[in-house]
């Protein structure tokens, strides 16, 4: 059910915005248990000095390229899978790839599940998770 | 009221382009009832590679380009109003461009009247639809 | 904690890109009272042909080149504060840009403050404002 938007700096290598498209995909399938198929992502890569964010902030140094990731989901999911799921994708970003865990903000909207087709225009999701 | 943001592949033509907006502008009139100048959309190209997508998902294959449709609107319109919306902007846009409807997704985010300024830093919508 | 999305005509310079930006916080400082180290923003550049806006809504008529703002935030503010932004917003961006104040959407969207990871992927924000 997620639609996830990732805005990336311009001049990353497609091995690693695949990464982080997957890191984000694995941590939601793990920890809010959305099927391997329910894989709805849009990269958006913003020209350096568009994508603006402060030196630090709540103690959090940014020292290198910060990504935005803006995940849409029906809401329902409590606030530790919230919370677990933030930190695996921290991890699964940076392990798979240079980026750091302090560079990544995440934020997360939420709808109802009558707020959703996947197509032919008609509501899938309506009755089950 | 609605901002609708369009994501589509790069390198479609201008008169599709169009199409696809008209076609989820016209539901909108139809089905929630806006007024025609009610009419905000960003339409997003992204690169193909960046766009992604599942092969299949609850059934519904996604053979062609797959677009993604969000619509930002105040709150208030039944489950009703928001299925028949779904089928119209599916049916509008299969018709007037070759995109197939198993190929639209549609996400809805719901805000308040109050959260709306269309001009001048006021808020015009706080008092009436 | 908001996260600012800014859509404008491809092509203002750097300048006037950051005019726009820094209008934008400093109004949210002022009036939702973030600190100045709460700067996140993406500003988004859109061919003109695909930032789509009537001439004129709601008696508001659009002359030169609309841009549109659309800001997360947790949710907690009251009207009187998102009246208060809105004005200030469009006095900043119209005293310190060529665009005129009738010519700015703004969008509010709101969520919960566990909606939120400002870097490694913890919820810093849960417990105070």
């Amino acid at each position: 059910m997620p639609l996830v938007r990732i805005s990336i700096p311009k001049g990353l290598s497609a091995d690693i915005k695949s990464n982080i498209s997957k890191s984000v995909h694995s941590a939601l399938m793990q920890e809010f248990h959305i099927p391997a198929d329910d894989y709805f992502h849009v990269i958006e890569e913003i020209n350096k000095e568009n994508l603006i964010y402060p030196e630090s902030y709540l103690g959090i140094d940014h020292t290198s390229s910060m990504i935005f990731v803006q995940i849409t989901a029906a809401q329902g999911r409590t606030f530790e899978q919230k919370k677990a799921l933030y930190l695996q994708i921290a991890l699964n970003i940076s392990t798979s790839t240079a980026i750091k865990k302090e560079d990544i903000l995440i934020v997360l909207l939420e709808n109802n599940r009558e707020n959703w087709s996947f197509g032919n225009g008609e509501v899938q999701h309506f009755t089950h998770i």
